[in-house]
Parts: C-alpha cells; sequence; structure tokens
C-alpha cells in the first residue's frame, strides 16, 4: 500500500489506535515505515513511536533529522519522552533537546534524564496536577483546569505546601461536593502514600501492588514532590520481573526475544552452556571414577541419566517454588521448617516413585532385586538432596542480596545433575560392593 | 498483644492500612485473627478479607457466621464480594446472600456469580458511573455525584442510550469544561473500547495493556453495559499468567506456594516426576541397546549425562523464547525462517561448545582422538535437534489451542534426554563402529 502515495493513507489511518498503527508499523519495510511516520501528524506519530518495539523504534529514529524527532518528544509526557531520548545515541541527544520548543518541557525532560531508569525517578512523569494547601477550592479548580490540559489523567490531585513539599492529596469526588470557598487545608486527605525517587521499580511494585494505587507520587531526598508514577508503567515493570524471572530459569541471562538477531541470543544462551558443559565434565570425571562397576554392574551406568534427571527436575520444581515466593514476598516461618517440609515432600514423592521405578525395572527390564534396591534407594536419596539444594541456594543467595533467581535452571540443573550421580554410585558401591 | 483484651488495640489498628491489617492476620493464630476481625468494624475488616491469602481466608470465615460474613460482603465492591462469596462451601452461599442489607447489592453480586472468573464477567464489577445521552451536563453531574457515592474510583464516566447500550464515553476533564447546559449527546466520544462478558481474562488483559486503559466497560451479548473491569484486577491476571508459565516450565501443574500443605505440592509435582522417571525409562532401555559399546568403549557411557544435559538445557532455552514470543504475540515471520534461524544459532554455538569439549576432554581426562570427535559431533547434532525440537513443539501445540507452556519443563527436558542419548550412540556406532 505504501508505495502509491496516497493521501487517502492519511485519513485511513487517521481513525485507527496508535497501538494499531505501531503493529502495522512492525510489519513494514523501514523505508516504509520512515514514509509513513513522515506523512502522519507528529500527535500521532509520537504516540506509535513510544509504542514501536526499540529494535525497529531505533532505525525508525535513525530516518528522522533531530528537529523531526524534537517534534515528536513535544506531543509526548515527559517520562515517554525521556525514555526515548536516553536510547538516542549520545551526540544526537542534546541535539534533540535542543530542538524542543517547548522549553519547560524540555527542562523537564533533562531532569528526568539524570535518573536511573529501573529507578523510581527513571519510571516517574512530571506531569500531574498539585494544588497548594493555602489555596480554596475555588482557586484550586481553576488551577487544575489549567494544569489538566498537560496530563492525560488525572488520577489524584496532590497537595503541596509553600516550598513544594508533599502534604497530602485531594480526592476529585471531594473537591465536587464541597463548596468553592473552603480552605484545601481543612478537606484534603494528609495520609498519602508515596516513594522517593531513588527507590528501585520492583519497590515501586510492590507498594503500588499491595494497596491497590494507580498513581503514586514520588518526592525527593526532602520531601519535595517531582513527579508521579502511574500504574501503566508499573504493569510493565512487573512484566519484566515475571519474565526475567522465567528467562533465568530457562537458562537465558538477557532480556532477548524469539526477533533479536542470533548474535545477541548466543550471548544471552552460551554462557550457560558453558557452565553447563564444565558441569557435565566433573560429572564425567565422577563417572570415570566409578569404573570399577562397569564389569559386575553395567546396568548401573545405564540408569546415569535417569538419576540425573530425577534430580535436575526436583531442583528445578523446589527453587521455581522459593524464587516465586521470594518474590511475592510471601515466604513466612523459619528456615528449618522449611527445610523438614521439603525432606517430608521428597521422601513421600521419593516413595511412590522408587516403587514405580522398581516394579517396573524388575518386571520389563530384568534387573535383579539388588541392582533394582540400589537404584531405588539412591533415587530417595537424591530426590531429597535436590530438593534441599533447590530449597537452600536461592535462599541465601536473597540473604546476600543476589538475585535468587539464578539459583534455578542451568544453575541448579547442573549441579544437582553431579551430586545426583556421586549420591548413586556411592550408595550403589555400599549395596553392591565394588 | 491479641492475647490481653484491649480497646487500644482498635483504635491502634483503625490508623493502619487495611493490606497492613492483612499482613498482620497472616501472622497470627487463626483464633487471634477471628478475634481480632470481629473486634475491628467491618468497613475496616472486609479490605482485610479480600487481602489474606485464600487459605488464611477461608480459616477466618469458618469461624465467622453467615450473618456476620453478610455484613463484611455489604460493605465490599460487588467484584471482591462475588469473590469471597464463590470460595464459600455451596449450602452457605445463599444464606450469606440472604443476610445482605442491601437488595441491590445482593443481586448485583448474584448476577456476577454466574460468570466463569477467568472471564470479563468474573472480573468485572457493578459499580460504575453511567450517564444517558439525552441528558444535559446538569443533571448529569447531578447524576454522576450520587453514583460516585458507590464508585471507589470513577476512571471513565460511560455513556449509554435509553437501552443501556453502551454508546461512548465523557471524560471529567471535558465535564469540567462544557457549559452545564449542554446536552451530553453534542460532548461524548463515541468511540469506547469494551469487551464482551464472556471474553478471556487474559484477552482482556492484552486489549488494557495494549491501549494503555485503566479500566474498560463491559458489555453483554447485545451490546447493554453490563460492568467494568479495572486495571488492578488485570494486574493480577498479568501476574498469575507469567507465574503460570514459569511454573510450567519448572515442572509445577497448579498454582501453588511454598506455604500449601504437602499433599497440594505433591498433587501438583508428582505428575511431571512420574512423567519423568518413565522417560528415564526409555533412556535406560536406549543405554541397554548399546551394550555392545561398554567393551571397546566405555568411556562413551561416561558422557551420557553430559550429552542429556546439554539437550536438555538447549531445548529449554528455546522453548522458553517462543513460549514468551507467543505470550506476547510478538513472533513474526514464517516457521521456516525461525527454523533455519534456530539451526544456524545452535550450529554456531555447538561449535563453540564442541571446541572447548575436545580439547579439554582430550587435554584432562586423556581421551583419545576418535572418541573426542565422536562426543564432539554427537554435541553438536544434539544441540541442533534439541532446540528445534523445542522450538517447533510450542508452536505446534499453540497452532492446536494448545497451552504452549506445557512444552517447556519436564516435558522437554525429557524428551530431549532421549532423543539426546539416542543420537549420541547411533553417531557413535557410526565412526567407531562397535
Amino acid at each position: 500500500i505504501a508505495n502509491n502515495n496516497n493521501d487517502g493513507l492519511h485519513t485511513l489511518l487517521e481513525e485507527v489506535h496508535y497501538a494499531d498503527v505501531a503493529e502495522i508499523i512492525e510489519e513494514l519495510y523501514i523505508e516504509e515505515a520512515i514514509y509513513l511516520i513522515k506523512l502522519l501528524d507528529s500527535d500521532i506519530t509520537s504516540d506509535v513511536i513510544t509504542e514501536l518495539d526499540e529494535d525497529t523504534r531505533e532505525k525508525v529514529l535513525k530516518g528522522l533529522s533531530s528537529k523531526e524527532i524534537a517534534e515528536e518528544i513535544d506531543e509526548l509526557d515527559t517520562d515517554d519522552a525521556a525514555d526515548i531520548i536516553a536510547e538516542l545515541p549520545e551526540d544526537q541527544k542534546e541535539e534533540v533537546i535542543s530542538h524542543i520548543e517547548d522549553l519547560e518541557h524540555a527542562k523537564e525532560i533533562v531532569e528526568l534524564l539524570k535518573y536511573d531508569e529501573n529507578t523510581a525517578g527513571g519510571l516517574m512523569a512530571k506531569e500531574l496536577v498539585k494544588v497548594n494547601e493555602n489555596w480554596n477550592v475555588l482557586t484550586c479548580v481553576k488551577e487544575m483546569r489549567a494544569q489538566a490540559e498537560e496530563v492525560t489523567r488525572v488520577h489524584s490531585i496532590y497537595v503541596v505546601d509553600e516550598h513544594d513539599k508533599l502534604k497530602g492529596r485531594l480526592s476529585l469526588k471531594d473537591l465536587l461536593t464541597t463548596s468553592t470557598k473552603t480552605a484545601i487545608k481543612d478537606v484534603f486527605i494528609k495520609k498519602v502514600d508515596s516513594v522517593n525517587v531513588n527507590d528501585k521499580g520492583e519497590e515501586v511494585a510492590r507498594i503500588m501492588q499491595k494497596y491497590d494505587l494507580e498513581a503514586i507520587p514520588v518526592v525527593d531526598e526532602i520531601g519535595r514532590l517531582v513527579g508521579r508514577i502511574t500504574i501503566d508503567d508499573i504493569v510493565d515493570v512487573i512484566k519484566e520481573e515475571a519474565e526475567k524471572d522465567y528467562q533465568m530459569a530457562a537458562g537465558i541471562s538477557q532480556d532477548v526475544e524469539a526477533d533479536d538477531t542470533i548474535w545477541e541470543l548466543t550471548k544471552a544462551r552460551l554462557p550457560w552452556l558453558v557452565l553447563a558443559l564444565f558441569g557435565g565434565f566433573i560429572s564425567v570425571s565422577v563417572l570415570g571414577g566409578f569404573d570399577d562397576a562397569m564389569g559386575n554392574f553395567p546396568e548401573l551406568f545405564f540408569f546415569t541419566p535417569l538419576i540425573a534427571a530425577m534430580a535436575g527436575n526436583v531442583g528445578v520444581q523446589s527453587s521455581a517454588i522459593i524464587v516465586q515466593g521470594l518474590a511475592n514476598d510471601s515466604l513466612r516461618g523459619s528456615l528449618w521448617k522449611r527445610l523438614l517440609k521439603e525432606v517430608l515432600l521428597s521422601l513421600f514423592n521419593g516413595f511412590v516413585l522408587a516403587i514405580l521405578l522398581m516394579s517396573a525395572g524388575m518386571y520389563f527390564l530384568g534387573f535383579d532385586f539388588k541392582v533394582g534396591l540400589t537404584v531405588a534407594i539412591s533415587l530417595i536419596s537424591v530426590i531429597i538432596i535436590a530438593s534441599l539444594i533447590g530449597t537452600f541456594v536461592p535462599i541465601i543467595l536473597d540473604k546476600r542480596n543476589i538475585d535468587p533467581a539464578l539459583a534455578t535452571g542451568p544453575f541448579i540443573t547442573t549441579s544437582n545433575d553431579i551430586f545426583g550421580i556421586l549420591i548413586y554410585f556411592l550408595i550403589a558401591k555400599m549395596i553392591l560392593g565394588f
């Protein structure tokens, strides 16, 4: 469509929501996408650009001049604007900022660029509605109307003192139902949750979820109101957090997507595989140390992958439950009680699996009773040890302020493989005596 | 504290946010919790009860009479009220509903109970602000004030016709800035996103995220406005969705928490372990089929856990990326291109790992060149096959409308173990000829 220069395209896309336009652009060739962005008005395209995938956005912005980018930025809320400028190459940042027409807007964006993107400061927008505690309702409504022009969604009205310090909040509802001469001092709600600019994104997410907030004001070190964070930005934080844990559990160390380049995917995946390979070497050496057994009990070696797999699976299960518990802050009770519970759980699961294994192994594969018993006892022991490692390691990491999600995935499967095989052959040696 | 009956407790807890009270209650013995709930007013405790963990809530509600539960319900929004009633035993439900004082409220709750909890109908609340398109701004503001009493947060004002059919929405901002005599017909926004009562929760989450909505109206089959869903309920859906995928990847089939009973944890974990055990049996048989090799090449058997582990890790990595891509609806391009990319990626990773393996294996473990080469070639082949299985299976499952997350975790590691070992020994047989 984009090849035949159309004015109809213009009117066609004006009716469509920007998120849908962004989806269409993702499907186009990059030249077509840039052509389309230049064709449309920047009050539409600015939102489209924020919705684009990071890779596509980078390419599209390369096709625009600094002045054109500044025009898009002019239309955006400060938080989205700062995010886009942060992605630009260092030398282009200043050029784009210097082209922003609204100087107040530019100043606010520059201020936001100071903050780390994973902190409350990096998430917040400068757009908010605030009133002075010394005003009355009438002044307040007038001021609010002016401020509300800039703000897409109002949520809460924040009340500050003459030094801009956050004092409380005002509900729209109360404002609608109070006489216009009442002083704000007398009607505002003095309790208001707030976060500090330096608080971590996850912490903000936790607070907003716990108290079911849709927006939260952000204050600086001395309590001055500097911005606010809305729930839609927090939804992204929550999603990324959950996805990161999942990727870690799968042995992927960076935030990659299926459509990233082979090189980026390799960077995220190969380190874990190298780790697993070295773990594998250790298990090779362990097995090599028990080669006396090969003469009399070759069957033992057939069972090593089974034992290793069970150890890995149990470890991943245990660690996943702990990691989620830590992420949701829902772990209660003492460590010892937790470990005892894991032992009981593993004993029970282990017995069921051992009975299945013995009956099936002896019936279908015709192993003798002693070998079957050895494998069965090893299986129970391995399951218990694996579940203890899976429970213990993430808790220890968390206590040392290391992300416990590290302990899931390849790390836990590899170490459980090694321990599993070692325990298996030690038990076999004791019982069968080779 | 709770043992010495205190009136001070009352004033102490009145100042605390209900989410914090809920946290305190989780830490108490159940008798103390019930004592505390009875002590406090139901306008506080109703919110506390919704914040409690499901298990704790069940126990607390058992300690209250149907009349006491109904008093709590009276204070709640319809969606939270319906959720709590849905958790009660069948025979108690009607009794509690009959005790609700506000008959309109009771009627709305009964209506919500009809819907499946995973649909838009199950998520929505009946509380909303709606105005008739034939009113003028003044009538509208008056009506709104009355309705707003019932609604915690207003978000949007929905515009309906005389048959209650959803026609559009009205922004508070526009309402504040228009003359009071204007007809609603002339100011409302005719475009409004809405979902159907029968739409799935995930679908609602996808729409609200895509369009950055904070509330969405819900309509029935013939377009009548029946409720609205707010973003805080959707945050829970998004979190549950991500956690479910993670748990599936870890081989946990139900939504369990670390503090659930051993029996519940077993139900969620044991089936996957049984699956892995049977997979393990197959690999035992495969290995048993190659026992001729044991005489001349015992080293081959030492490498089986390494090969199996690499196959498992690669498979989990590939499938996790695909499952996340499917969940975020971000997979584009053809299946063949995707598979080709996986092959190239695996070839590259495989080569790096194979070189590491050969040099380390020959240098440290002193294997001869032919065995080292065999293991290295097998490793590359196994990685390619494992990544193809990891990519292909979730896509196929998704096409057949089965949750692709099923294909991660134990399922993929087990099948990749088997294929990995089989391919390894087949290649070894070809090269070494035993």
